[in-house]
């Protein structure tokens, strides 16, 4: 298969590279680095990077800004960083991307645990998790030709810990290749509008 | 208590006027109607609502826009819509709301059954819903003063079925004084962080 990993020179994104490498052709996109770049803030950014790239078979998405802070601290100003960036920047690549995926291709986006499991400073990144898992159950349903969509809800990684872990303490941290088989699972099984836990 | 209804001329805000009116305080805000005006998607008119009011104990949303529409014709722009209006809208009431709302107050937004139970044409208001359920969640645990926050997500009304049904074939709808129940629960209850599913 032809798999785009948006976010692929990330964290996760290396490491769903090393899980399907061997098996795929990969196209790995980032920000400034990868053999594509992309702004997923930014629609003509994302046109861009289709037309260079073409028909593919999937896309993964590993990407997203969020904006952490108290939340009273907190404007209508930060909370449209997310917006913008992790949630309608993941949600354009799938509209986008319609018009050049494959019959019976896939979409994987990444939202994470903490619209479940909330932490302080993280209502922002609730609001925007929330939104990519209904999202995906709700596409699911309205997908063409045979295409599907699931999204990977990750808890903090273990790779991410010497930054985070006061914000996490007492979350049960996964290794980034962990996290990796259910973008795996996403891609080359079958199902469509799951939420894929990995915590 | 003093209690807001923003979208207290509509459906579910009606009876929920009904449900509360012999116990409380009730100041009813429309869009057009009612008797102070806002518009939710605008946060210098919250800001202006707040100023008319003032201090208050409780505000209950039941209101904001999303657009319906087949996913492969939607854009950003549809879905900026609901972010904004029905996402932000109620957010934004909360974050410049908790200048204003008393000691142990409280907010209770509305979400709906469409980010777990999703239909056609429903991707934007799943979306929104999921997102509004999830904020709701986190901000719980970081709100100053003893103020509490929750959500009610209702399924379809039985008022709305003769403009909605054909959408909602097999749902099993809910008066609108059913789910006015729950908004009394959030307010004269003691609960936060809660999701009060209507369905």
């Amino acid at each position: 298969m032809k798999i785009i990993i948006v976010g692929g020179t990330g964290t996760i994104g290396s490491a769903v590279v090393n899980a399907l490498s061997s098996r795929h052709d990969i196209i790995t996109v980032g920000h400034e680095r990868g053999e594509v770049q992309v702004d997923i803030a930014n629609p003509a950014s994302i046109s861009k990077m289709y037309q260079q790239i073409g028909k593919f078979d999937a896309l993964i998405a590993t990407t997203g800004k969020v904006h952490f802070g108290a939340l009273p601290d907190l404007t209508a100003e930060h909370y449209a960083i997310g917006l913008q960036s992790k949630l309608m920047g993941q949600v354009n690549l799938v509209l986008m991307g319609l018009q050049y995926i494959n019959d019976g291709g896939s979409f994987t986006l990444t939202s994470g645990i903490l619209s479940q499991d909330p932490i302080r400073y993280g209502s922002s990144a609730a609001m925007v998790n929330g939104a990519i898992d209904s999202f995906v159950i709700s596409a699911a349903i309205e997908m063409p030709r045979r295409v599907r969509i699931n999204a990977v809800s990750p808890t903090v990684l273990t790779e991410s810990l010497d930054k985070y872990e006061p914000y996490f303490y007492g979350f049960e941290s996964v290794p980034a290749n962990r996290v990796a088989l259910a973008y795996s699972k996403s891609v080359e099984g079958a199902q469509t509008g799951q939420i894929y836990q990995v915590w």
